[in-house]
């Protein structure tokens, strides 16, 4: 009779680490589920706990919108970071390629794949840091999925979310709209995601702490558009830096791109760590920062709604097309090509 | 300028296993995804390779439907397994999670979490069977993302899938629609695909090959409701079986379940190869298999649209709230409880 009582109120009596049966379906499964995402993700569409979550995305304001659908997975290392940890990583990335298409996020989905002994005190801590994000970017988390793997088949969490958002009616934001001319310009400073990541796997001490820029973008591209910027193309500065957000765009679109490298915010412990590390901030992801093209007509508009940190840094070109050029602040030029390599694994 | 030529014209050259660079965000990240997966998913939405895959959700037919949202990780072990593969799982079990919800799936987004070291040939058969899947279930894989980690820190291929599909005006599938009285169906026969997998896993040899049931339900759901089939509540049979999906549905429901054993399908083979292994089909895996709970009035309509090999297995009752209790072949009552711990380990 325990048992049934157990069943219709369930008080979840949860081990210190993660075991197998908490992927498999059964009451162990649940209890992790009611112990720890519940209580964290509460909103009515994860609580009717069906297989899918049914919501609206078609408010009566912009019937006309169209919807953006986004996944990322993450598998960033360490866990937790200078500024920021995997469960925050994992909300605002995937906000910000909401945005990055123009955008309103509105509902993320997550599905997590655990590593057999991982410690409730970790996941409880993630899944604390993804409510809270959630609620600094204004989305829900709607639905979700476990699975645990057998110890040493994983690495503690990956987590893999999926967004989806409202374009508004009238935007359009992608590389088939860059244009020769345009104006090319970054929402703030450069790479120290990547460094506080990187700081914290290989055990290096900087004088000043250096904090991931770790943050959701969407609040900015909302207000660029409210703003009456003409946004031709977003992108968001994660693996492989501005480099190759630029060579991408640049390829996808068929311009070139010329960037004038005094221009380029980078703080000072940044670039001393790049030094020391011997990598190149331009290369360096970021997890709260975009480059913006946008019509020369826009571009002192978007500066002023960006706000300090905010730099124009260069502009799209009819010469070499596909291809990212660096005039250095001697003058020279230098291209930018996209990593052969990699330089920085497992950074988000 | 060889670089360049590249640049414009890619032409990938894959080397046989992954690396860890093709996580990187650069040249061959680029090579990976032109390589394998935009040949295999090919269609304008993933073409247009922005950070998000803007799609239409709302078509004119149906302006007032409401959208079904899902996700899940795919773990299986191992990859491959008689009657399918973790490529056809990612795919069918996220359109059946859709399915469950009364919706038509229509677009489906994958993130894949590669161990570095894996052969690429084995990527391509995975994707390429992602690709019939999908092809077979009638959605589109709009947009992705893949993320590298070290060898020894996966295990070869993890995939998550998130659907999102389209619930028709005035369909309405849940728990919260279950009534006593309501009678209780499968659609198939039980514990194919758990019995497969673990064929593999465990190298066991049967008299005849036990397939997995992985297919999809979305055809038939959509039959069913065609055919004005009153759906109170469907629930796919994965992970815990039979048992754990009604125990489920019991509980959210607060109605007590009653089965008759005599009437569950389950084929000789599986039945065999369950004694032989301990288990109880009623808590193996399916991959093709629902539930369904439905007015007594709508009974034999919903059977003889599932056709062959559907089942009336039992009822929604008054008693015993949120139990399942089988009558066995013999006349006496056992409580169906869900599992305490892990039967089947990376079923799914």
């Amino acid at each position: 009779m325990s048992d049934d009582r157990e069943k219709l109120c369930p008080t979840p009596h949860l081990p210190s680490t993660v075991q197998l049966a908490h992927g498999g379906g059964g009451r162990r499964m649940r209890q992790l589920i009611e112990g720890v995402f519940l209580p964290a993700f509460a909103n009515p569409t994860l609580l009717a706990r069906h297989d899918s979550a049914v919501v609206d995305v078609v408010p009566d304001v912009a019937p006309r919108g169209r919807v953006a659908l986004t996944t990322d997975a993450y598998v960033v290392k360490p866990l937790f970071f200078p500024g920021g940890d995997i469960g925050r990583l994992a909300v605002f990335g995937t906000v910000n390629d909401l945005a990055m298409a123009g955008a309103q996020p509105l509902y993320l989905t997550a599905a997590f794949i655990l590593e057999e002994g991982l410690a409730l005190a970790v996941l409880r801590r993630i899944v604390g840091s993804m409510r809270d994000a959630a609620a600094e970017a204004g989305v829900a988390i709607v639905t979700g999925d476990t699975k645990v793997v057998d110890r040493g088949k994983g690495d503690g969490v990956f987590i893999t979310t999926t967004g989806v958002g409202l374009v508004p009616p009238g935007v359009d934001v992608g590389p088939h709209r860059v244009q020769p001319g345009d104006a090319v310009l970054v929402s703030g400073d450069l790479g120290r995601h990547g460094i506080a990541v990187l700081s914290v796997r290989e055990g290096l001490m900087f004088e000043s702490p250096i904090e991931s820029d770790c943050a959701p973008l969407a609040s900015s591209v909302a207000a660029l558009l409210a703003a009456g910027v003409m946004l031709h193309c977003l992108r968001d500065l994660t693996r492989g830096g501005l480099a190759s957000a630029l060579n991408e765009i640049a390829m996808d679109a068929n311009v070139g791109v010329l960037l004038e490298e005094p221009a380029i915010p980078v703080r000072e412990p940044v670039r001393g760590a790049c030094e020391l590390l011997g990598l190149d901030p331009l290369y360096v992801a970021c997890e709260g920062r975009m480059t913006l093209v946008v019509p020369e007509a826009s571009a002192e508009r978007a500066l002023a709604t960006l706000g300090a940190g905010a730099a124009r840094i260069g502009q799209a070109v009819e010469a070499h097309p596909g291809v990212v050029v660096l005039r250095t602040r001697f003058g020279s030029g230098r291209t930018l090509d996209l990593l052969a390599g990699e330089q920085l694994p497992r950074i988000c």
